[in-house]
């Protein structure tokens, strides 16, 4: 197991790890196989989405905002409910294809460290099985 | 394939069901890997988050019924369509890192059976490869 | 690596792939083991849910669409906003567990290719691993 550490700068944000994932993958002799992202915190999660426009993330925080507001009335005293939620629904596992050691992507398609309570130092752990 | 079962109690609960997937895990022989928790329902869902505050969950429950409310029109006639999109919302399927034959979780991680359809016996699969 | 092609034809859609899945996992000759789903779009997804009743589909889409309404004001100018976000919440990839060389699912399981912004030409990735 790798594990790759991350330091957020916000409250909410979507910070783009493509290439640390494609470095920590190229690091491993696996040509063809399956890489298993994994985000062990429970206010956080990963996805895949557009990398080239900015402002399809913008539009991600704003709408999760809106669906999710900061400003309910929830039972867990600690002001994060609003992350934990966000969190299950983004997941906090994804599985990418690894060919000819690289990650296999669609063109448009980035991976997304998700925060939804920071800032934090948090952490990545990947592993990785051959076909 | 191990295959795990559960009886849920309420129409709409979440379960923590980590203890019996570490308990399955360390059955194999494998050391380092991953496993693959796999529902094979379609009014339920398993998803990672806080196993600390029990008030997390009810927030979740909360949250999800405002979202897709129980009596608004749906096509599906078995009154039980917000079931089946909380399901997809949640996901079916997760992958958990091992290593040194156990799950790799956050500090306050926790893996959660979702029931949005319940009460009923429901079964959970596992399969694990090994890295 | 194995790419399965599919067209779309309809701008909202959820396609039934369960059986082009089980062909394309009956040419490997894996008996047991996991099959990575993995969808290389940022507008388009893939999930399980129920395959009986087309009505579940025809919800599906409804309740997302008031959720993530199209006419809402984006930052995203393609006109597409609600496509990538719906794509990060039903998700790019599935795990699915493979006994006997072929695919263990519920009774009610099928897989569904979801597309948010056709229609269009798309392509599904599988990558098998055995236990």
């Amino acid at each position: 197991m790798q594990i790759l550490e991350i330091e957020t700068t916000s409250h909410t944000e979507m910070i783009d790890i493509t290439a640390e994932i494609a470095t920590a993958i190229s690091k491993n002799n696996v040509k063809s196989g399956v890489c298993t992202i994994f985000v062990p915190h429970t206010t956080a999660g990963v996805t895949l989405n557009e990398n080239a426009d900015p402002s399809v993330r913008k539009d991600f925080i704003n709408v999760f905002e809106k669906l999710i507001p900061k400003y309910e009335r929830y039972s867990h005293a600690e002001g994060n409910a609003p992350a934990h939620i966000k969190s299950s629904i983004f997941g906090s596992s994804l599985n990418i294809i690894i060919e000819d050691g690289k990650p296999v992507l669609g063109t448009w398609q980035g991976i997304f460290f998700c925060e939804f309570d920071g800032p934090r130092n948090r952490k990545i752990y990947l592993q990785i099985t051959a076909t």
